[in-house]
């Protein structure tokens, strides 16, 4: 069974034995004939595929009821598999979720590591350093990149442990952020098992 | 007592009667006749100031060795009048400084409101929204404005609450901020008061 997360920059595909990415830009959908269940917050790749008869939007499965509006599919499908935990997907935004005893209590996005960097660099030069993971959190910074990395990480990390939650890491980032949460669960699978469960649920094979 | 604070965009003076501004873009400092104590983290204008004889650095009379060496000249000004408090400086960038019984505990920097809305929007255009300030921090957010005002306010809040210490505002977002710290202090004249004790410190006047 071939499934495919389609988000702002990649194509990106799971089946049994592999797990590859296609950038956005260059990759035409028609290439794949076998059929393919897919889920998309990207639009414009939406619109196309609405065309091809072999790839399945798993959209039409899901109940959006128990989340919000505007939320993003690809947030709803990750909580899919997911009873109490707090969800981390770090990527070009981080949102995170809290799924308490089977019920979605809400959630937050923050700026993933790349966007939050650019933007220091855009209020001046002199801010223009990468974050560094391993700061010392319990001392306030005396250095600019420990003053911005504890920006960044600090109220962040504190915000997470807060919900007193088991921690589920994914994205591309989740291995950066993995040293912030020593004992979180790295789950690179999550958004796939997620989809797995709707197409179980609907029938769908 | 003409006093100037030169930022990144403009060049804030204040008197004893006055408090104005004027763009970096624009301005000439040398329409300037009378003395005039200034700070500038802006190098362009500090190198431009150096044939003004009117024009006096307050930085050569200040002592850094409390501070880091990178550490914004603005911001140990603002601390030269503050003995115990978390000082926070919602300007382009927010600094963030926390001084505890007369001694300097570190600090940390996080971007300011409009660099922050930036850089959600950059990341998807989904996420084009300004930040709430009204919102409801105990609740976590079920529509996207809240979930990105939750994202960038609420770990920050908690963040400077954590430090259990009287909080000053300053700076042009001062007064947005205070929406959120009703007991903070809100202190436009920081800097100034801190510029002031310098010169006397050092006998200019």
């Amino acid at each position: 069974m071939l499934l495919c997360d389609i988000g702002n920059t990649s194509y990106h595909f799971n089946n049994s034995t592999q797990d590859f990415k296609h950038s956005v830009k260059d990759f035409n959908p028609a290439s794949i004939t076998e059929k393919v269940f897919f889920i998309s917050v990207n639009v414009q790749s939406k619109q196309k595929l609405q065309i091809l008869d072999n790839w399945i939007d798993l959209e039409q499965f899901i109940d959006r009821s128990k989340y919000y509006e505007t939320m993003g599919i690809d947030r709803i499908v990750a909580l899919a598999s997911v009873t109490n935990a707090v969800v981390i997907d770090a990527g070009s935004a981080i949102t995170v979720d809290v799924v308490k005893k089977g019920s979605f209590e809400g959630g937050f996005i923050y700026p993933g590591m790349r966007a939050m960097q650019e933007c220091y660099k855009n209020i001046s030069s002199a801010l223009d350093y990468s974050f560094n993971f391993e700061l010392d959190l319990g001392k306030m910074a005396k250095n600019s990149q420990d003053a911005i990395s504890y920006g960044y990480l600090k109220p962040f990390v504190d915000e997470i442990k807060s919900k007193n939650l088991p921690i589920i890491l994914t994205g591309g980032d989740a291995s950066e952020f993995k040293k912030l949460f020593p004992d979180a669960i790295l789950d690179q699978e999550l958004i796939f098992n997620g989809m797995k469960k709707i197409i179980t649920k609907a029938g769908l094979c």
